[in-house]
């Protein structure tokens, strides 16, 4: 068969800084971790491995679930596995929308034939909490979903609130954290929370590839009670638990690299410190939200609602007259930067800065400053 | 919050050769792609890697199809990819069922709501083309799926009669080349195999977590016939081509490294050539098997029976009165070798010693018996 095997080159992604939605950048020691020689999923050595990853997946979310694994897919299949282990056709879910991910969670919730009642937010606002009491009143829904960090707009939504009303109507509170996880306190267990899922590449700054999750001891009892097969076989927790559980009788074979980064990624955070690592997004947003509002610019978060505004996902309002793609493109050519632009209604009014885990940190806000002035400048924008 | 971080120690995983049913040994080369820096999946440096990464799928399928791409998930997330986007319940499916494999794709089109035919052989032949003619008979069924090389038994499935009736019921063939693909021949396109998925941990010798699959013009027109919505959104390809087609539109976040590492490993693949791999895989079989019956053992799958042997994966009869397990753990312990043992009814009859990829050869073959003979003459079996 022919075909030009010497057309392709050596791997050389180029140097980037992360400064998007995700992923953000990847340590060295990551990445060592990540190359170290693959082994056996059944190995006794690489049980060790996952029994560590599973700890320190429980100390990243605070909890003392059982059932706490990496599921072998990005974050987007950790949402699927909550949902579809715990969602049986007719059953009644809320879901919170104030973004593409609650969007996103509304449909997987159709697909599955939920009987689906939104809680719609503005985009970029936080999920009121009377406006979610208002829907499930007189109401027993099997589930309540929201997302504590929406990647699409920068908004933060304080889940204590929200767990109680999810407790007094005996649901189950299902999370997305796929971007607070490991930038901002995930407390599950305090909270309140049945199923949580997040990301790898986002604040734990280990490559797209995994998504952690974890289910209370109510949420794994829904499970038990099912009527009707899980969906998914791929995601189908009844026999993930037997592999990631005691038994360790084998269903796919696990993501082996990816497992050695994400422990290594999450060993990181351990010698950090949970406190310290949420001190230090919380520091460098700052800095990076006073530099912002000094050039003249605004966040789209107004200051009035700050605890609305995630520290590791800055949304930023493009000045009127600005060709964001411009500005993007040029970040990236002249200085390696990559930043995402606003999904949906969005698209086009922000500039979405990520300050997550590896990323986060006074060297990229400034240069981040810095080259957003001089592109600025160089457009004509007026900057102060 | 107390959590003893220095309890974790660095990755140190132990050196292993690993000739068991997968994942097989990964080479420098892949494991540094794996680890060069990660980058944003939408960034244009990793879009022409995307384009390079499916050139690369096509060729070692052999195949021109469009819809060609690497699932965010393992070998099973493939296989699952295939039935969900193309079954609908009340679909009629006829699945051929010679081992855990074809066990696995009867249980997913059970849970999509499909009606299902099973074409039952007995584990460790191939699959009957005259059983699958008697089985669809007078049936017009929408897929007829079967697995080319069945991981847990050794055996061979020849594709091309069984794909002459498929096209004659008009119905789509579905094939598992998980264990096959980058071993053996896997002619996609002048087989006529409608839908394929793979692994990369086989005979690819990529870590486990990507799985490429591949769609001919039927399949996506029948995607694009379907009445209901596809039931995972993970998995649904009408989202998944948007992002690896033309238009780039975010999905999930790809696996980025994972991608680098497959791209390379196809790479080495298109340097050494198909034929060559093909015939390198077969050779270290046709030893193997030599040095094994020299010993005085025996192939479950009988000399009468060599063209349904997997060259890339060796059914061993355990000899009578040998704790199979023993002699696993002392090949790991004392040879750092992994072996794998029988699935389902075939545990504790086979041991499946693979040959696969960068693990397929000499060296390994050499090393393989001569440990195996020195821990059953310990064991006290007689060898010759």
């Amino acid at each position: 068969m022919d075909f030009d095997a010497k057309r392709f080159r050596d791997i050389d992604p180029g140097e980037r800084v992360l400064m998007g939605p995700g992923p953000s950048d990847v340590s060295v020691r990551v990445l060592r971790a990540l190359a170290a020689p693959c082994i056996g999923h059944l190995d006794p050595s690489f049980l060790s491995i996952m029994d560590e990853t599973q700890d320190l997946i429980r100390f990243v979310f605070q909890t003392a679930n059982a059932l706490t694994i990496p599921i072998s897919g990005t974050g987007s299949a950790g949402m699927e596995t909550c949902f579809v282990n715990l969602v049986e056709p007719g059953d009644e879910v809320v879901v919170c929308v104030n973004g593409v991910f609650g969007t996103r969670m509304s449909d997987i919730v159709n697909r599955l034939g939920g009987r689906l009642t939104r809680v719609d937010a503005e985009w970029g606002r936080a999920i009121d909490p009377e406006a979610v009491e208002k829907a499930i009143r007189g109401k027993s829904p099997k589930i309540l979903a929201v997302v504590h960090a929406e990647t699409s707009t920068g908004a933060h939504t304080a889940l204590e609130d929200i767990a109680g009303l999810a407790r007094e109507a005996g649901a189950l509170l299902l999370v997305d954290t796929v971007t607070s996880l490991g930038g901002m306190e995930v407390a599950v267990d305090r909270v309140g929370i049945d199923a949580v899922y997040s990301g790898t590449q986002k604040c734990l700054s280990c490559p797209p590839g995994l998504a952690p999750v974890s289910f209370s001891a109510a949420a794994v009892e829904a499970m038990d009670r099912r009527k009707t097969p899980v969906a998914s076989w791929y995601l189908d927790l009844n026999m993930l638990r037997n592999y990631w559980g005691g038994e360790r009788k084998y269903h796919h074979t696990a993501p082996v690299n990816m497992i050695y980064a994400l422990r290594e990624a999450l060993r990181i955070i351990a010698e950090e410190g949970l406190e310290a690592r949420w001190a230090r997004h919380l520091l460098n947003h700052r800095a990076f939200v006073a530099g912002i509002e000094a050039m003249g610019l605004s966040m789209f978060v107004p200051a009035a609602r700050q605890a609305e505004r995630l520290p590791m996902l800055n949304a930023v309002s493009i000045p009127e007259g600005v060709d964001e793609k411009k500005v993007r493109m040029a970040l990236l050519r002249d200085f390696g930067i990559e930043i995402g632009t606003g999904l949906g209604p969005l698209a086009g009014k922000i500039w979405r800065v990520g300050l997550m885990g590896h990323s986060c940190c006074p060297r990229n806000v400034f240069l981040f400053l810095s080259a957003l002035e001089t592109i600025l400048k160089t457009e004509g924008i007026r900057v102060r």
